[in-house]
């Protein structure tokens, strides 16, 4: 069999994991082209969208791996697996060997539009199901199979919703209330993507945390729940590749 | 026996935990009053100075599982142990207990100078050692015995170390290679704990988090970290209860 090459976009680090279930841990970032939606609010539209196209590469695990060596030396033990869409890469599996056999752990965070065999070897796995305010709609019926999968096999993930307003908080809850057992994660979106000066953007987003934080705080059929912002946003702005 | 009581500085909440292994996490704090240590930077200095000496109240167990559902009512389901240390309270355990009855998590924060057996009762312990910059001395052995404990017991817990300065990442550095084992938090420390307005502290706070990044990213010999802000001070600056 011909080698598998992945489309990538970008790699790079090391820097903090700013979201979700591993927040603030050391990693690298593989980000991949190509996505099966097509979310309003996309931080990564680069990545499908067309304007990014001559920046993609279409590389080795091996060529990834070296490519990883050369950026972050021996300093790192994680890399995040990021897109667009990386479930779309049916061969991604040959990555996480590679990563695991330099005994590096790797997170993932996809859709959940799509299952993958090698969903199985992912240390930490974010599902993170787009709300209304995307525009996109979720496929019920293949999350359920997902998140049964990954239950049978007693693998580390969890759900995470990003919440823009009022429609996005009952379908956060809906999910919550669907899967009551995954840890959940609710993060503050950001919908000023144009702004490049960190430190302009801040109150914003300190004010959609704490929007969220009051709205989930008061709610007591969200029990079980982790409300956090983008670390990354707050500290980089919308500045890519760090 | 007679019924053990505790002196209890506050209870409040539902808030977002700040810190640690689980931040943003939902949960209801219960400060106890008391310290061993007075580190020079502490930011709950009123639990063992004198300060809040009219504040404190000795309440049973059932006393403050009442107190956390008159105040959360059933919109709960974790509550976070804080001080002060209160691994100074021998009997802590039957409040850990009565919270396990409701079906409501316990995690912990204390900063490794006492052993206690209820330690293994806790769902997510915080240990907390305390770098130069506090004025503190940290007593490994007694860490040594804590961790092989918790270790043995194969309980959920992590190290975290606050980080003013590089003295302090250096003993940071020095607790993560004694214990490589256990899940590390980087915390980017306060040093402003007067500033009462949360929007004039955020430059700042946004500053010693990019600071501390940019140390770890730069060191191969952090790999398995995570680097955190304290997310409340990003919220609501110092204001307390909150
Ligand atoms: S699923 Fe993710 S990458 Fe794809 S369009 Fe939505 S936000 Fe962008
Ligand atoms: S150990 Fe914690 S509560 Fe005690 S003095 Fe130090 S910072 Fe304050």
């Amino acid at each position: 069999m011909k080698e598998a090459r992945f489309p990538v976009m970008e790699i790079f680090g090391p820097t903090v994991q700013g979201e979700g279930m591993v927040i603030g841990r050391k990693t690298m970032f593989v980000r991949t082209a190509g996505c099966d939606y097509r979310c309003s609010w996309c931080d990564s539209a680069f990545t499908w969208d067309g304007t990014g196209k001559d920046d993609i590469r279409l590389l080795t695990a091996d060529e990834i791996t070296a490519e990883l060596r050369a950026l972050g030396g021996d300093g790192f033990a994680h890399v995040t697996l990021s897109g667009g869409n990386p479930a779309l890469l049916s061969q991604l599996g040959t990555l996480i060997d590679a990563l695991h056999a330099l005994r590096i752990e790797v997170a993932l965070e996809t859709q959940g539009s799509r299952w993958q065999d090698w969903f199985l070897q992912i240390d930490e796995l974010t599902i993170s199901p787009k709300p209304p305010s995307s525009g996109m709609n979720t496929d019920w019926p293949t999350l359920d199979d997902i998140v049964r999968k990954l239950e049978a096999a007693a693998r580390n993930f969890s759900l995470k919703v990003v919440v823009f307003d009022d429609a996005d908080l009952a379908y956060a809850k809906q999910a919550h209330e669907r899967y009551p057992q995954v840890p959940f994660f609710l993060q503050a979106g950001n919908a000023n993507l144009k702004e490049t000066h960190a430190i302009r953007m801040l109150p914003y987003l300190v004010e959609r945390y704490e929007w969220l934080i009051g709205k989930t705080m008061a709610d007591a059929q969200f029990k079980r729940v982790r409300v956090l912002p983008q670390l990354h946003a707050w500290v980089w702005g919308n500045k890519k590749g760090v």
